[in-house]
């Protein structure tokens, strides 16, 4: 019940990496036949990606993983375009939020739009903030707390109206439109064409593939400046020997999700609409965080007054369910959810909840089970 | 024979990360039991490598490889000191030599000091390039090209006699040691404490361990500002859900290295001498680039006038002798090597040379074969 977190490596991933963890280990960037079939095994990865996403295969850039290519995403459009604004959103992961400050400190501007009270960026909101030295919008496509399902496509009208406006004004300065895809991959559309994102980045751990890898999609003609400097690999845009392995599963991983996005999208809205349903009814004053309807299928965030967050994740590990009180990847943080006080949460509310996500492994006995533990956990924690 | 490009698995290091790449794949940040156990194989990780290094488990920074090490110490050091300066030598791997521009850009300026015609950094010129604005020495332990031993331990002194001079005129600014030792691993000593450096980057791909993990060493105390931001992993240096599989196989693969150094850099400087003096028996004009004796036991680079790099590569390939023109990591790239013209070597005599790295499955054998098929070759070339 902690997908959203981590997702197990999925056997035929593992089987497609395994001959680049054992025997295939030549430094694609060699000129001998074996570092030929290594740098195949990249390009063919590159390929695969590269389709799935409605790409050019030099679009893709791969990454060690979510973190860097938010990163690459931002610092790099940003430090390419001296003395720029950006514009984000208060729900995107720390990845995004955490590049604000460095980066004024750098002469770049942000403005961190708030969000409606349903976890929903608000386009006009985001329209507000755009100046003439606006270079980047940056907002996630799914929360990975809430699993708000973010107006990309409406995001992507406004990137274009601004465009067409300053052509006409003859004002030089570019506008992109980067999407965190983390959590939406697996469940929601990511071609980039139909999407008309400029950026989009991915990471294999959120949908069974490997930890350390992940990629950014880069569009053509898109300004960047690189993370990291040196042997120049992925057309200069991310240096360092590849991953071999870690591509050829992350290919691997987003095409096995590709295949069955829409049957495991349908089949996880019904098992989370039906936990949602129980789980309110069961128990007293709960209530969802987030939209009801343009949530991700497999994402439920609820706030249990009167029951602490983390005592509900020790308590119900104890009954072999995993579960989270917000993301995991605000390591040992005591501070209450950004995302939850950015709906109006109050910090005592934000600290009262859990987040359930599902995936491949949950079934009805899965529902069941956390019907049957959870209430009772509750009384408990109130009591106390 | 191209050791310093790649090495393969260790098939125990595979073992030892199964484990995390198959059932365990829980986030280590998150709260439940199973998160607990991914996290104690990462902290594990970190003592072993900590133990090995003679570090502090909290001076262990775990990244993506070589180059991520690399720019988050130049970087990392250089971003937390505005307007400050560094030196760095000729011979640098691109990953650190790459930085230089970008910093400036930012306002930092690099002194590159060039090295001797032996390939080795001398000490009286780095101090001359020293300043009272300079925060960082870069300089690599091991040549990835001509396997040249830089003097760490010097600089280090260096290091020591600046910081005193500084500290009784009062004053402030830090100057801190780094050194790459990607191409050490598993020859030289990476004791930091007997090293007496301030940070200290590996790669696992380097020493028959996995592709995409990799740490930099960072001295308490050290003023570095991350690469990337986000979740605050590794205490904020470095973000990103942890590559548990790869952390772990970094720290199984150093153990066996540092089990190993002694026994099989004695045994590989003898297969390294023979074939040196073989090959240069039995190819006239060849000569051995960078220092006799300060070199790393598995390298030998050999300038052979008359026969060009590419040409010698794929002809030892279809012997079934991988071998390298210089550095695999300049993608495609044929300019000659930075490093060889760095020696003083002509462009065309750095376009002339070839690179041959022992390692764990060289034998006897093989030297017996390199000698049997590459004087055919270079009189082939040479033919052409």
């Amino acid at each position: 019940m902690d997908h959203a977190a981590a997702t197990p490596l999925d056997p035929r991933v593992f089987e497609a990496m395994q001959p680049y963890l054992a025997g295939q280990f030549a430094n694609p960037s060699s000129l001998y036949g074996a570092a030929r079939e290594t740098r195949q095994a990249v390009e063919a990865a590159r390929h695969t990606l590269a389709n799935i996403l409605g790409a050019k295969p030099t679009e893709i850039v791969f990454t060690s993983g979510g973190t860097e290519g938010d990163n690459l995403a931002v610092q790099g459009v940003l430090r390419a375009h001296p003395g720029a604004h950006w514009v984000t959103s208060s729900i995107e992961h720390d990845a995004i939020l955490g590049c604000v400050e460095p980066l004024m400190r750098e002469g770049h501007e942000a403005t961190i739009v708030p969000v409606e009270p349903n976890g929903l960026v608000e386009v006009a909101a985001i329209e507000r903030a755009v100046t003439d030295q606006t270079v980047l919008i940056s907002v996630m496509m799914a929360n990975n707390e809430i699993g708000a399902i973010q107006p990309i496509a409406e995001l992507a009208k406004l990137v274009a109206k601004v465009r067409a406006d300053r052509s006409q004004r003859g004002l030089d300065r570019p506008l992109y439109l980067h999407t965190d895809a983390a959590q939406a991959a697996g469940y929601l559309d990511l071609h980039v064409a139909r999407l008309r994102v400029d950026l989009l980045s991915l990471n294999g751990s959120k949908l069974y593939g490997p930890k350390g890898a992940g990629l950014l999609y880069v569009r053509q003609g898109t300004r960047l400046e690189p993370l990291m400097y040196g042997g120049g690999q992925e057309r200069g845009r991310r240096s360092g020997t590849e991953n071999v392995a870690g591509a050829v599963g992350l290919a691997k991983a987003l095409e096995l999700a590709a295949a069955a996005r829409e049957s495991e999208s349908h089949r996880l809205a019904g098992l989370r609409d039906e936990l949602i349903r129980r789980l309110t009814a069961a128990i007293p004053h709960t209530t969802l965080n987030g939209d009801p309807k343009r949530r991700l299928p497999n994402n439920l965030s609820l706030t249990i007054p009167g029951a602490e967050g983390e005592a509900m994740v020790l308590y119900l590990d104890n009954h072999g369910v995993q579960a989270s009180t917000g993301s995991a990847c605000s390591t040992g943080s005591l501070d209450p959810s950004h995302v939850l006080l950015a709906l109006g949460r109050t910090p005592a509310e934000a600290n009262a909840s859990l987040r359930l996500t599902l995936g491949r492994a949950t079934d009805e006995a899965a529902i069941d089970h956390v019907v049957k533990v959870l209430p009772p956990i509750i009384v408990r924690l109130r009591e106390l």
